[in-house]
């Protein structure tokens, strides 16, 4: 057989609709609670900062929600997306194992994040919103949102953290060249970051407090709207347009998995190949093994609590049920910029708790390994996040080996790592270190998990 | 009408054989001569260097060169690249053009030269070779061949320009996570990098230099051959698959175009989108008006001489007629660093003297502004060179706009910028220069040409 096997949908084929998980869960989500009275909120709660299509979306309980025609249409530029079987890298490995691939790469950010970055800009444009304010960190998200808004004419505005903004000049090239205004954060451009630069003049900003700038700036002002590229159940229904793909594409290849591989970190790329495969399994379909893989530094799944927590630092957000690190929980050092979240979205985590999927805990030398050995065999470099999901993938393949058994295993390539070589040439340098978290701080930030009795 | 357009071919219908020019051209190109008698050069003397299958190519005259089943597959990773038309673009400078782009960035090393990479390690492949060395300026080339030593599993040796080297570490990275070596030349692995370090110790390398280290290497060791990026005429064939596809992918859209526009450096990316369509109007096809888009800084064809040069500063190549500077002719600093090359492929330059061609001269400036352009209108993000194209393909479009007439426009789009952020950075910083050649060292260059009658 051929060393190159690429299964292509025609255009035609792109899903009419996105697929909600939540139709066909045997119980629904724990609701969000207000920030201050810890009560459930309300569709009008989120008004300020959404438009009411989404905020729609994030509450629905039904199966399918059909993708605009102005959605699909920019979708063509890159999608389908190709799904790929690693011949090369299956005979590397000398596995009996089936793998399959869908690489999201192919979009014009280099990330599965356009896929809701574009109906995220579309809707709010619907709505006559002007610009966005969102948050980044590594820079994956402010680059689709500014594709994004350069595709349907909206001001972006991107908060990113000063660590990524100082140490990544490139993503922030990449988000000025689609016309986005990039500003490091903490910024003095809001309360929220001038009161951080009061207290700590020399800070390198967060994740948190960026969340906590973007939320201000689309509270305060009319035009403006807030977008966010992962854990909220629009974002990952929006992602689910890969599995759906993938599933048409294993009909092409008369085949279904038995393994779901996907990297974590919010959990929207997870959610976007793994929910459509959770779902069939759910309505009588196949029983499919669904592996989360994310980085031991942050491991929200294998060592989070599932509980009620805040989204930011700055306890802006509402409270929301999902496995959490605590939102004072910061990672050590890892290159996964992507994955650097102390919670986890909170429908992922639902599945967790439902025995629905497993999850899986990695250094980043080993997913480096990974990654390389991926690259030399199937030609395409992976994103750090996305090696999480290539060395689950690899690690499965090995077992099928031991085992002698034959598997077919899916996993998501949500992204390239153009944008990322600093973080391979310290790989081949020898300069990558496995840093552990503290666990006594791990544990004091879980202490100081919100008193929902309170 | 919907904004995406996308013309996306059946992977069974990428092309089966390469176009050759040779076959269609009113007379037969300048023969090739040895660099020490000035005599034709037969098959024999390239051996060294190549495996006989490409010699046999380069001296063909054979309209059709099969592509052999092992490269279409590795071909199928990422063809038929898709054709795109421009309609966002199109709206933006308000033109009754038909704008169309192919887009060559969607191969695993983000531009067309695999399209050469590919058969060049198959051949050498098939003919024993274990190593291939090479130079790289920029790094697209170099970039390109590691990945194809990767899916071959041959080594890849490559020499790159110091300064480049230098300055582009993310290049050399990529390569390596592909498992190519990757030295900086000068280097002390040959005797002509040991001459110029012992005469120059801190020299920074130029191609030139290179290209003598890769040959050196190549012509010493039996189990190594080289292999070249451009210029030569078995590349351009190899990179016809481009306009090939266009040409079936403008069928669909019922259209065919009026001008054909490609980035020129050493005539590769142009060759492959142009070829097809001069061919076809050398059968008796419709006449296509084909423009070359060569930057300012380094005009070999509209200010080069058409003459017998050699293809080095060291004069260890074989001399081709060809539209050149004179091989010491050193380019002042831009950008598009897969562009500063002193001379011109020889089947570009004579399609030139036949007037089957029009050349054009860009600033870098105005090359960045209409990649910005681009940019934000249909979201890829392209290269440097690549924005010469796009410059001559806007330009066309405003003529439309002012004569008040509608062209088919095709333009090749070469690769993305991903690897060239810096340049964007400087662009935006207002910190691009247009820094001319000097007037009286081209003049100098070209007195020294080779006198053939010596």
């Amino acid at each position: 057989m051929s060393d190159t096997v690429k299964y292509v949908l025609d255009e035609s084929r792109i899903p009419k609709a996105w697929y909600n998980l939540v139709a066909d869960l045997p119980r629904p989500p724990e609701p969000v609670l207000h920030p201050g009275t810890h009560q459930p909120i309300g569709p009008g709660d989120l008004a300020p900062l959404f438009p009411m299509a989404l905020i729609q979306q994030e509450v629905s309980a039904e199966r399918y929600i059909e993708i605009p025609g102005p959605v699909r249409d920019v979708y063509r530029q890159w999608r389908p997306s190709p799904l790929y079987r690693a011949r090369r890298l299956e005979r590397a490995l000398d596995t009996p194992a089936r793998i399959y691939y869908k690489y999201e790469g192919v979009s014009p950010a280099g990330s599965h994040k356009p896929n809701t970055a574009v109906p995220q800009a579309f809707y709010n444009k619907e709505e006559g919103v002007r610009r966005l304010a969102t948050e980044t960190g590594a820079g994956q998200w402010g680059s689709a949102l500014a594709y994004a808004g350069a595709v349907f004419g909206l001001q972006v505005d991107v908060f990113m953290v000063k660590v990524s903004f100082q140490q990544k000049p490139y993503r922030k090239a990449l988000m000025e060249t689609w016309g986005a205004r990039c500003v490091a954060s903490p910024s003095t451009e809001t309360n929220a970051g001038r009161q951080i630069l009061a207290q700590f003049p020399e800070s390198n900003g967060s994740l948190g407090i960026a969340i906590s700038e973007a939320v201000e700036v689309a509270a305060q002002r009319d035009d403006t709207k807030y977008a966010l590229g992962s854990v909220l159940n629009h974002v990952l229904m929006h992602q689910t347009i890969i599995g759906e793909e993938a599933i048409a594409q294993l009909e092409m290849a008369d085949d279904y998995p038995d393994i779901v591989v996907g990297c974590t970190g919010g959990g929207s790329n997870f959610a976007g190949i793994a929910f459509p495969f959770i779902g069939a399994e759910l309505r009588g379909g196949r029983k499919v093994s669904v592996v989360a893989c994310e980085p031991a530094a942050c491991p929200s799944l294998t060592r989070g609590k599932y509980a009620y927590d805040f989204g930011d630092t700055g306890h802006l957000t509402p409270l929301v049920k999902m496995h959490t690190l605590g939102s004072t929980f910061i990672p050590p050092g890892f290159h996964a910029g992507g994955l650097r979240y102390h919670g986890m979205a909170p429908l992922v985590s639902l599945t967790q708790e439902l025995g629905l999927i497993q999850s899986r805990a990695y250094t980043q030398t080993k997913c480096f390994e990974a990654g390389v050995q991926f690259a030399r065999t199937e030609g395409i470099l992976p994103a750090p996040e996305a090696n999480h999901a290539v060395r689950g993938a690899i690690d499965e393949a090995l077992r099928c080996k031991a085992e002698g058994v034959s598997r077919a295993i899916l996993f998501n390539l949500c992204g390239h790592g153009h944008f990322d070589m600093q973080a391979y040439m310290d790989y081949f340098a020898g300069k990558l270190e496995d840093r552990a978290y503290d666990e006594a701080a791990l544990a004091e930030s879980l202490a100081g998990l919100p008193d929902l009795a309170a």
